[in-house]
Parts: structure tokens; sequence; C-alpha cells
């Protein structure tokens, strides 16, 4: 299968880099599966439902969520309905929704994607490791699924790096999101399984983070709030990362960056 | 000036992906001048007087540190004697050595070197933001400087790219470490400042940040301690970025990734 | 000298506590000095203006804050105006205000107070010991100062009685607030310093830390939002500590915790 | 049922002070069975076989731990043969021992103990009010148990007193543990649970915490570390806090502190 994972759409800027470029990208290299980090669509807050269709339509085959997850009130009765959302897998029990669900892609096969929080430097949660082990566990790779990916999404590289050596062969896929910045460190583990730390955002990377730079620069500066933060909305960039597995295992046979428009370096995957 | 930057060193693996490529890279490339971050080079945990020897012997003109400065005892007595070596600025009077230097360059040219360290998810520690802005303001880019570059050792890329945002114009270059990840987000900001958020580290990627996956992956499995983190030691790779500076602004012309060996994408660089 | 201190004042159920006992609590024992720590006593975010001429009417002769300073735009203005309110002097330039003051109490004995923020488990700002060592050092205890109040606004233990332990015999008081839950550990220091590492707060314990629990609890609980925060209002108390002070050296010589009213255990002041 | 709890026992003098005062203790207030925090116990870090029988041999029924439950490996083993011994629940499967325990008094009544830590500024760990309210429920108060009492071990009043306003009416006691300063907040909840943010320590206090203040002072006023913690060991006291039980419910009656010993203020409990 040829997989495409885009990372956190970041407010209005991120949704039109979506808009503009997934349409042609889907055409000219034929992704079987299409998985958009939709946590900061919203005005950089979480995820309406009008910009969850929004994403639909663009071309994600479903879309996955972070620590913003239930930032906007009214994604509580979407994830509820609609199982093309997914929120963090390790949130409480009280959590609407599902962190895990195998996917029928249009071409028949199936692909299971998990959805997860890291611990470090983010707010208490249950224990991921645990809780994605489970997940594919009960849909293996190569058995019940064609594909597994992982969204992990979490702050310290290190958190990141022990999911993907922890998953390494039970997965295709173990991809962060949440940094809003891409990594260089794609590659496929011994066992099979591609790792990239972060995805990087859809959004406009003249900006800190996705937002606006002179509000959170005045506020490093000088500890005091001005004004609220706005996501950057001049040229934004689509990030993410392709990869190809074998038909057969469901294993990593190629990982590439992607990363269309914007300020930022370009990377198309290239496929023989 | 054509300026070779190279993240963290981890280890004995990282030193020796040092020793193995930089003269190598050196002799091809025709550096001006060589920085590595060497904070990690000894275990893992510090810099003794040998490694540091060890890094300057391999082609670096300078080395900088960060969280891990003072790890190793010796390196109190180091940095005292050798202005070759600096620790981050933002540290406490108490502190030896300096965090800023002003270096003649081997072809004549003057280089600021700034090393700092982060607040967001770090120890607490004094305003990078207000200390490096002062150092810059005594040796002015374009007018003391030929090139200012600034190492800023932080784990949060807000901070990270707030501080790119709010010295573009003054600096060359403005890169991170301490994630041990390299960044794909190189670029030349609007007022000329390159920017990465991570050079990446100098050492083994079949790893967790440079340390042998086992555990790690076992600490966060389990939470129960083992044993000892080790530095990872089969197939290091060299991690860096490389800048080009204007003659007369000293701001960045271009800025491109350098990775070399390893199990990591490799990326060397070209020049006109 | 007899000086009073209040912890953080906690919404409105706070702000009826201090005006409901203060004036009695003040002519029972005539301090000759009146402290009120008020970061919360608007809603439990920041100070308005009205507020702190509340305070400043129940019988307090200045207000301290803490992180939520400025959580109320309009404070900027106030603190501008009016010097006796006091910010942590440890924020940046950029705040207006001061964060430390020497006022004539109204018995003509000067007393030195001083605010500051601390470090661990708290957003990053400069250092606290620094800071307070060199206000104090302006404005000696024994010399310039009568006395000399500390209101070191922290959450780690640690940091707390290391300002205590730093301070000792150049200090009359260092008394801790921010955690909401008075403490027991109230004494005398070698030095003569007195210290209690937190005050307590004045607001209604049948709470958590002076909100009403259902929310705070459904939070920890699930994980999950539903609704916001709001102060508990049914049986607030007074909380604090009162010190003695020798008139030559403006050390202290008896420290006594303060409770009065609501669910917590009583505890008056004797003096001989 | 009168149950002893002392926090947690902080090196050397901390074992003193329990040997010193528990034997008096217990012979004139005939406790019907004492808890201990033994965290701390060995040099501050962790507790060794034979510390963990000089608290049996002062006098407590069983001991606790924390965050520091296996810093010394030999708990390991200890913990896996004695049930006398608790780490806290939410620790990982993979933990050798238990976190909850009915325990049968010299009475012949049941205490249920559960040990638990903290989420807020401490180490990722699962949660620990989904696994103190199973592991009551599978002991319930005034059924099962005679006395149920809760060892949080938690850094923020807020988790403190969610996790007391959680349990209120399900257990005896809510305790904390590991601030090292005992709070003057102990109060009976309107549900009959009594309550205590902390404990307190068993310790000197003329320190940080527990440790010789000199190297803390130290590390906080220069950010440099110059030597090893050392636990202070001059006049500890030993700090607690006392309830009774009504032997039909299993709630509380009565909550007293208890500190005897040391620098600090002097409490004793007073019965009918
Ligand atoms: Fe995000
Ligand atoms: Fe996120
Ligand atoms: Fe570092
Ligand atoms: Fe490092
Ligand atoms: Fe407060
Ligand atoms: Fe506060
Ligand atoms: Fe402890
Ligand atoms: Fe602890």
């Amino acid at each position: 299968m040829r997989i495409l994972f885009l990372g956190d759409v970041m407010g209005r800027s991120g949704r039109r880099a979506v808009t503009d470029h997934l349409p042609d990208l889907k055409r000219r290299y034929q992704f079987d599966f299409v998985i958009i980090n939709g946590e900061n669509a919203s005005h950089g807050r979480g995820l309406t439902e009008k910009h969850f269709e929004c994403l639909l339509e663009a071309g994600a085959d479903m879309v996955t969520l972070g620590d913003h997850a239930f930032d906007q009130r009214e994604t509580l009765g979407v994830i509820a309905r609609d199982n093309r959302l997914l929120r963090p897998i390790n949130m409480s029990d009280a959590a609407p929704g599902r962190g895990a669900m195998l996917y029928d892609a249009p071409n028949g096969q199936r692909v299971l994607v998990v959805n997860a929080l890291g611990r470090v430097f983010m707010n208490p949660i249950d224990d991921p490791f645990y809780a994605v082990e489970k997940a594919i566990a009960d849909c293996p790779l190569g058995d019940v699924a064609d594909a597994v990916i992982v969204d992990f999404h979490a702050e310290a590289t290190s958190e990141m790096q022990a999911m993907g050596q922890f998953l390494d062969g039970r997965a295709s896929l173990v991809v962060g999101t949440h940094t809003h910045i891409p990594t260089a460190d794609h590659r496929v583990l011994k066992g099979g399984t591609g790792l990239m730390s972060d995805a990087g955002m859809c959004g406009d990377y003249d900006s800190v983070i996705g937002m606006d730079a002179e509000e959170p620069v005045n506020r490093f500066v000088t500890g005091m709030t001005r004004e609220r933060f706005t996501p950057a909305d001049v040229d934004p960039s689509v990030c993410g990362v392709v990869i190809e597995t074998d038909n057969r295992t469901g294993l990593c046979t190629s990982i590439q960056p992607l990363r269309v428009g914007g300020s930022i370096g370009q990377a198309l995957p290239e496929f023989d």
C-alpha cells in the first residue's frame, strides 16, 4: 500500500494548504489511504464539524487528533457519530469516541490507525505504550491489518523514539505529531517499522509553530500577555510523510517526507 | 563564509563518527569555521578534557555545551582555561567560563558564537532571550562580527522558533540542539537569519536519542529501572547544518542539512 | 512590631472572610502592619481595582500578588498608579509596577515587603534568590528597614525552605503563598527569620484549593472539561500568620498561625 | 479505632526520631494501628531491608512508600516477600509487591491501606483516582474494612484535595505525603473522611525538606552542583496525624496532628 500521513493542520492557512494541494497529490501519487491530524484545524484549537468535513472533502480517509481533541465542544458529538475521527486512545473512558479503528481503504485493504498521546512534558494521562500495544494485538499487522499506522502525539523525542523501537516489527509506521516541526529522521527500523519523529504541521512556517510570531515572541521576551495567539496565514505548507508497505507483511518498504508549498524546503516522494 | 555546525556528539560512537567523517568533510567543502556541540561526548554525560581535545583534533574550531555542561567535574577547569569551549550564557554567574565569544576564524574573519539554554520543559534558568540579545548587541553582525551563530539548546519547538524570529536579521544562524533529532525545517527567515530547529545528534540513530534502546524502552513500558543507559555504538551518523553567509552583511544566503553515515537518510550540501 | 500576613484571597468568599474578620482582628490584636496576598481575589483570577480597594478598606496596609498578577488587565493600570500593590519582583522589566517597596507603617516604622515567584513546577522566570537578595541589600533589616517581609509565591516546598534558609538573619519573615493550604511548620530559624511554608488561603476550604470541588474532581477523574471552575462560596476562613519582631534587630521573636472561620481548625495568636 | 500515621521518614535522623518517640507514643495513646511512610528512610533514598525492620521494631504495623520506592534495589525483594510493605498502587504491573492490602490490626479489626502516587508535577504514571477507587471498592469501608487509610503521595495541593473530596464518605483518612512539610488543614469532610494535605516528615526540619540546607541552597542560588545532598541530622521531629474512627461506619470522628521533638512546633493529640 501507499499511504500518506499529514501532520497537524493549523487554522485556516493549514486547511487552505490541504485543500489546495491534497487533491493534486492524490491524483499524482495514487495514495491508497490518507490520514490527517486535525487537532489544530479550527483557529489552532481543536476541530469543528465543518472543518472535519473540509479535511475529508480534500481527500482524507480519516482524521486523528491530539491534546487539543476536545477544545471545540462540538467535537464531542462529531466523534460519537463518525468513526472517521479518532481521539487519543489513552484518554479516560469518559472521553467519547475511540482511539483505534480498523479502516477499509478504498482499495479494499484494511488499515489499523491508532492515535495516542505522549506523557513526557505533557498533561497526566494513562500509559500510551500499554494502550497502543493492546490495540495492535487486537488487529495484528500482516494478519488482520494490511497496515498499522500509529500517530503518536508527543512532545519528547525520547518518548517518540522509544515508541518506535517498542513497536518495531508490529507497525507499518510510527509517526509523531504535536511539535509542528518536521523531522529529518525518517527511516525504516530493523524490524521493518517506518519511523519519523514528527510529520510537521500543515500551516504557515513563517511563524512560531503556526501562530503569527509577534505575540509568542512578545510573551517569551516580556513574560506578559498582550493579545491572543492568531494562526499565521500568509504562505502555508503541507507537511507529512509517505510510506509504502509490503502487501504480504504490512511492513514498511520505504518512507519519504512530503513538504509542499510555503517557506519550507520542498520534498516530494519518488517511487520506482 | 561557509560554516559547519554539528549537533550533540553522543558518546564514543558520536566521537567516532566525527573523527571518521569531519576531516574529509572539511577537505571537501572547505568550511571556514566548524562548531560542534559536545555536551554528550563523554558517555552521554558531559565532556572530559580528553574528549574536548578529540573534537578539536577532528576539526572543530570551538565546542558548545548544554544542560549537561558540567556533568563531568573536570569541565569546570577546562572551560576556565580554554575559551574554545562555551557553556550556556544564561547560567548563573557562579558558573565558570563564558557563554559567548568572538572567534577569529582561520581565514581571519570574526565569528560570534553564543550558546544558550531554553527554559520550556527544562530546569529553571535565567532568560535566554535577554542574554542572547545582549551578547549580540555587544558584537553586532555585519559590524563587529562577520557571522553570528546561536546554538540554542532547547526542548520546545515553540521557544526555538521564537528565538529564531526574535533574532531575525541579527544572527547568521539560529540552530537548535538537545532533542538529538534533526529537523527538516531549515530555512532563511525574511530578515536573513538561517533557522533550523535541531541540528540532530552525532551518534547512532538505531537507539533512543543515542542511548541503546533496550533500557529506555524498558523504563517507558514498565516504569522501572533495570540498568544504566548506555550510548548505542554500532553505526553512527554525523548530523548538522551548513550555512553560507554574505561577506558584507553576515546574513545567511543558504542553509543546508548535513547527514553522513549511519542508519539515517544521507544529506550533503551542494554549492554553486 | 506585630505584623499580620494573610494568604491568597480566593474570590468572593475570600473577600467576604477578610471583610468580616479583619477589622475585629486588627482591633483585638493591634497589628502594626497588615499584608494580604490578593492574587485570586477576583473570581480566583487576579485582582480588579474594586477588589484591591476592598482589601485596603478591610484593613490591609498593602497587597501582594503572584502568578495570577495580571489575569485582570486593569491591574496593569492600578499597579502603575498605586504602590500599595506589589507584583513579583522577578517578573520581566516589561511588567508595570514593582516587586519590593519600603512602607511607612501607621506607627512610623518602616517595613520592606518583597514579593517573588518560585520557579520549580512553575512557569519560566528569572532567579528569585538573586532578586530578593538584591532588594534586601538595598534596605537592610535593622538598618533601613524595621521589618523585612518576603512573600515567596512558590509551589515546591524545597524551593520555599531554601529561600527561608538563604535569607535567615536577613528577613523578619519568609512566608509562602500559592498552594492555598496552610502549613504547620511555622518556626523561627537559627538566624532569627520566621518561616512558614504557606500562609494558607482566605477562602472556603470545603473545596479544591478554593474552587468548588465538583469540576476539579471531574477533571482529575475523567480528564475531560465539563464547565468552568467556580470559587466555593459557603463557609470561608481567613488564614495567615502573625509575627512579632524585635524593635532593634527587626528579627522575628515569635511566629504564630492565624485561622479564623470556616471548616478548618481555628488558631488565634497569643501574646504575653 | 485510633490510628497513627507518620509521614516520610528522612534518613538516619528520621529513623532515630521514630525509634526515640514511637514506643512512648504508642504506650501513651494506645494506637490500634500504626502506619509509617518509609520512602526516604535510607539516606533519603528508598528503604533497605534493615531500615524497614527498624521501623517495624519501633512500632509500625506496616510501611508505605512513594516515588522513591525502589531507589534501593533490595526493596524489590523485600516487598515481594513481606506484605507489610506497600508501594504505590498505580505503578506498572512490572513493579513487584502491591499497592493496597487489608491488614488485621492487633485488636482484630481490619484496616485497608492504599498507597498511591500523584501525577501533577510528578513523573508520568497511571491514574491514581481510578486505582484507589477500585481498591476501596474491593474492600468497602464499614463493610469489609473497619478503616480505610489512603496515603496519597503527591506534590500538588489541588490533586491532593481532589482525592480527598473524591473519596469523601468512602475512606477514614486521606493523608498526603511527599512534600515533607506538615499542613494545618486537617479536617473531617462532610461525608466523614478525615483529610490532611501532608503529614509532614519525620526528620530534622532545620534543613531543606530534610536535607542539610547548605547544598540545596547552593544549587538554588548558583544553579551549580557542589556536592551530594546529605540528610540533616541534628534535632529531628516525628510528624504525623492521628484519627479516631467510628466502629460501625469506619468514618473519621476526629483528626489531630502530631508533632514531637525537633525545631518544629509541638502538637499532641487529646482524647476525651
Ligand atoms: Fe498540534
Ligand atoms: Fe498537540
Ligand atoms: Fe541537552
Ligand atoms: Fe544533548
Ligand atoms: Fe493563589
Ligand atoms: Fe498562585
Ligand atoms: Fe519523601
Ligand atoms: Fe516522595
